[in-house]
């Protein structure tokens, strides 16, 4: 099996799990966790939304966020930023890299940014000189790259017409997201291989949802057509925990451990991630879909007796 | 991503996961939920254990169970049968096939079987001809191939030479025990290839826990290395329910859908099996491992307004 021996995992459980908790986290508490996971080898966080408070309130602080967390060297923090107001915000924040967000489906996007795509790219073509010039490195985010809710299957046309204008605009650093988890492992390798032959010079992350349980396999295929960057998010947050159905990102801590058995290097120290991840787990005080959370680590078997498997 | 154009599926979930519930599941609902597997175009499914009702209290029922559920044409029904007693009561119900089971290291198999693995062979090569003569079908099936709770790692030698004696004693059908949920794409990958080049006449089937949630991609790397059959448990049943961190086998309408969105036929009627799952649910009353049961069908989409990600 052709694996990279190393990988990227960018950490965005503080932008797009937080955002989905009902509950109101504490920007104390937020800040610890921030804090804590910028201590497990992770390079790379999304620490925080500069969205209109209204239209995300559980990001309301992300100014007091981003002045209070203590920075590691080595640790880029990045901000999913909305429109030039946002990454105003976002700069005068000192952060290291922003995150544009657009939905491939016309319907998707009009949903979540109530505008079209077409007003998307007349915003970001706005602010990326903006920050560019400033030196900060500028994410381009796709969402609904695997499936829409609304609109269904995503032609390859669409994003390759997506893709293409961001190029125009300079980006190299691109994310696929399989927003409400419908990709399949065969349609990931089909899509990063079109992608990575059709775009050679654009880095790749993949940021998959866990929904349908694939988002493992579909990594592993998205590795094997050569992609070496992933998003995960602490504890599997995502999604909307009050919702059925809606279950969130992969667990970064079940991403990483996937790869540390595999022998793919991530930077990742697991132990003191899953450490994170149970401190989460107390913080949003509900269920996590993190496998590493509930089972352990392999080097934590143990059986119990009363739950041994009775074979024979 | 070169995977097969078919694959088999056998449920088993009636057995491994019905055996792990801590509540009685009455007789009728065991046979109610065997029926209704028995209409999912499903066609083979391991029914029952006759193991010692002392064992394996839940099925106890093994014979009222074989007795009354409705045989469709075409579906196998299949048994764990742990010694020579437990054969004869399966012969005598009339099952189709047989499932032997004998953990791969010593440590697991003395702990579920009480016994050692030679007395577990002296007592199979007992078993074996009566089973043959009578026209049955034999499956020998291996317990922590990818890993002992105890042992840890298995050296491939000793899988060879379990597999090895299996085969002196005529039996061409093997499954493969991810028991504990740790095997990984890479370890599932290249067991795979080398068991298929050593023994290249047994027909192997995967049979995966989904505990540290890589049973998907699992069951990608198996067909990646020429692997078609896979075991699978409606509702995702199996593990230890009441014990934390015990999760059960791979959830049959979760790997089903993979196989679907991939363009893999499997012969399942996947909106049948996502019913059956949402009884089994009422059936033993907790909550499931399912992601076809809590999320549905990538062709269910839709996204209520108020859990839209908000991404802007």
């Amino acid at each position: 099996m052709r694996l990279p021996k190393k990988v990227h995992i960018m950490e965005v459980g503080p932008r797009d799990g937080f955002q989905a908790e009902h509950d109101w986290i504490p920007t104390e508490q937020k800040i610890e966790i921030l804090n804590a996971l910028s201590r497990t080898g992770l390079s790379e966080i999304q620490a925080t939304s500069f969205v209109h408070p209204k239209a995300v309130p559980q990001l309301r602080d992300a100014e007091e966020v981003m002045a209070k967390v203590t920075r590691v060297p080595g640790v880029r923090y990045q901000a999913l930023v909305p429109n030039m107001k946002g990454l105003q915000r976002a700069m005068a924040c000192g952060v290291d890299g922003v995150h544009l967000m657009m939905s491939v489906t016309e319907a998707h996007n009009r949903s979540n940014a109530n505008r079209s795509i077409e007003d998307s790219f007349k915003e970001f073509e706005q602010m990326v000189p903006v920050a560019q010039a400033a030196g900060i490195k500028v994410e381009a985010g796709m969402a609904c790259v695997f499936g829409c809710p609304f609109e269904g299957e995503v032609p390859m046309e669409q994003l390759d017409r997506i893709i293409t204008r961001y190029r125009e605009m300079g980006i190299a650093q691109m994310s696929l997201g399989d927003t409400i988890g419908v990709a399949n492992p065969r349609q990931t390798y089909d899509t990063c291989c079109h992608l990575r032959d059709k775009f050679p010079d654009v880095h790749w992350t993949m940021h998959m949802h866990n929904t349908r349980d694939m988002a493992l396999a579909n990594a592993v295929a998205a590795m094997q057509a050569g992609m070496t960057s992933f998003d995960g998010a602490v504890g599997g947050l995502g999604g909307c925990p009050y919702a059925p159905g809606a279950t969130g990102n992969v667990a970064t801590e079940d991403l990483a451990n996937m790869m540390a058995e595999m022998g793919v290097e991530t930077g990742v120290d697991l132990d003191a991630l899953i450490l994170v991840a149970k401190r989460v787990k107390e913080v949003v005080n509900h269920r996590l879909d993190s496998c590493m959370v509930t089972a352990g680590r392999r080097t934590d078997l143990k059986v119990a007796p009363a739950c041994q498997q009775k074979l024979g």
